[in-house]
C-alpha cells in the first residue's frame, strides 16, 4: 500500500469563488481542479502503518476485500491490539444497540413466526484465547487445532451479541442458530452456549453431512430458504462474516459484526 | 454510547488449560466463563470518543445502521478531522485498489458488453469543498443550497477513483454513469467530469421526471435492470452509498467507498 497525502481544496476554492464573483460563465472556463498529493511525507511510521491497517480493516468489514487466507502480515501487531483493546468492544456494542433498537422498532405479528438468525464463532461465541494462541489471524487457519479448542467447550460469550439476544427473546422472536460448525459439535456448542447464558433457542442448524464442501455462502443460504418455507420471517441476521448475511434468503435485516482475523467465503 | 472496558481471558485460560490437565469431562463441570467489563475508566476521554466515532463511521461502512439524516453532534469534529486528513484517502485508495485488482483478474467476453458502474457525488466527484462550508454532515442537507454548487460544476476529482476509472476503460469495459442528481445538471455535470479527467463514457443515466420520489435504492435497482436489459452484464459498482449497490439487479462485485458525511436510503 503506497501513501499518498493530500492538501485539500484551498487553491480550488479561492478559484471558484473569484470566478463566481466576476460573473464569467464558469462552465466555459479550463480550471485546475486538482488535489495535490505529495508523495513522500510520514511513509512507512507507526501512523501511517496504523492508518492502513485501519483500512484494511474497514474494507472487510464494508465487503470490498476478495477472498483473504490471513491478515497481512504488517497488519499483524495492528489486528492484535484491536482485538485486545477497546476498540473491538466498542464496534461490537454499536452494532448490537443498532441491532436492538430495529427489533425494538418492529410491529411483530403475533403468531410468534418472526425469527432472528445468529451465527455462533465470532458472533455470540468469541474464540480469542484460541486466536490469542495462533497469532490472531497471521496463521493459516489449522482446522485440526481448531477443532480441539472447540471440543474443549469453553469458549467465552460476546456479551454486546448476548445482549441482543436477551433482548429479542424478551420481543418473543424465536432465535434460529445457524452456523458452520458440523454436526458432531452440538453437544458441545449447546453445553458451551448455556454455560455463558445463552438458555433458550428455537433451531441449532450445524452443518450436516449432505453440507460437507459447501462454501458457507451457499450452505446458509439454503438453510435460510429451509427457515422460511417453515414459515418464519427471518426479521433479523446477525454474523461476523459476510457469508453470514449475503446470498439468497436473507434477512430483512443484517448485522455484521467486526472480524478482522479470518475471512470465511 | 456507554463505555464498557474489558479485561481478557486470563482467568478463563488458565481455569480451562487446569481442568484439561486433570482429565475431567469439561462438559460436565460448571465454569466461569466471564469476561469482566469494568464499567468507569476512561469515560468520556477524548481518545474514547474517537473509538465511540470511529465504531459510528464502521458501522456506517458496514450498512449497520438505520437511516440518519446527519452526523452525531458529538462526532463532528471527529468527521472533520478524518474527512480532511489521510485516513479518507487510504480509505478510497484501499478500495480503488482492491476494485482494480478484480477488474484485472476478470475474463471479459469480446462483445463489449462488460459493464462497471460508478456512482458520481463522492465517488468520481467530490463534494468536499460543499460541505466543508456546511459543517461536514452535522447540518441537515439543504437541497437548494447544494444545488448551487453543484451548479458551479467545479467538484474536484476522487483521484483513487479515477485511478479506477481508467483502469476499467483500458480493460475494455463500458463505463455506466448513474447518477442520482437529476436531468437539469445533465450538462453541468458532464463538464465537470470531463474537466477532471473523466473523458469517455457509455452512459450518464440521471433522475428524469419519472424517477422523482423513489428511493435511490429503487431508483437505481430499477436502472440496473434497464441496463441489464440492454444485453449489458455489470461486472462491478461503485458508490459511496449502500443504495448505490443494493437492491436487486446488483453487480458482480461491488464497492462501498468511504462517506461519513451524508446519508441517502
Amino acid at each position: 500500500m503506497g501513501f499518498l497525502g493530500f492538501t485539500m481544496f484551498l487553491c480550488l476554492l479561492s478559484v471558484a469563488r473569484s470566478q463566481e464573483a466576476m460573473d464569467i460563465d464558469i462552465d466555459l472556463l479550463p480550471r485546475a481542479l486538482i488535489i495535490e498529493y505529495p508523495e513522500t511525507r510520514l511513509k512507512n511510521t507507526s501512523e501511517e502503518l496504523h492508518m492502513q491497517c485501519t483500512s484494511w480493516r474497514v474494507a472487510g468489514e464494508s465487503n470490498n476485500l476478495s477472498p483473504w487466507r490471513t491478515v497481512p502480515v504488517e497488519c499483524g501487531d495492528y489486528v492484535k491490539a484491536y482485538m485486545l483493546g477497546r476498540s473491538y468492544y466498542f464496534d461490537l456494542e454499536m452494532v448490537s444497540k443498532e441491532a436492538g433498537g430495529y427489533a425494538k422498532s418492529l410491529q411483530l405479528k403475533e403468531d410468534g413466526m418472526d425469527a432472528w438468525i445468529f451465527d455462533i464463532d465470532e458472533t455470540l461465541l468469541s474464540n480469542l484465547p484460541y486466536y490469542s494462541d495462533h497469532g490472531f489471524g497471521l496463521e493459516v487457519f489449522d482446522s485440526d487445532q481448531f477443532d480441539k479448542w472447540v471440543l474443549e467447550g469453553v469458549a467465552p460469550v460476546i456479551e454486546p451479541t448476548l445482549k441482543l439476544y436477551e433482548d429479542v427473546l424478551k420481543l418473543g422472536i424465536k432465535i434460529i442458530l445457524l452456523t458452520g460448525r458440523t454436526e458432531d459439535k452440538r453437544n458441545v456448542t449447546a453445553t458451551n452456549l448455556m454455560n455463558v447464558g445463552c438458555r433458550k433457542w428455537d433451531q441449532l442448524i450445524l452443518r450436516g453431512d449432505n453440507d460437507q464442501g459447501k462454501p458457507a455462502i451457499a450452505f446458509k443460504s439454503e438453510k435460510r430458504k429451509e427457515i422460511m418455507m417453515e414459515g418464519f420471517r427471518i426479521i433479523g441476521n446477525s454474523g461476523d462474516q459476510w457469508s453470514d448475511l449475503v446470498g439468497t434468503s436473507t434477512a430483512s435485516r443484517s448485522f455484521k459484526l467486526s472480524n478482522p482475523m479470518y475471512h470465511i467465503p
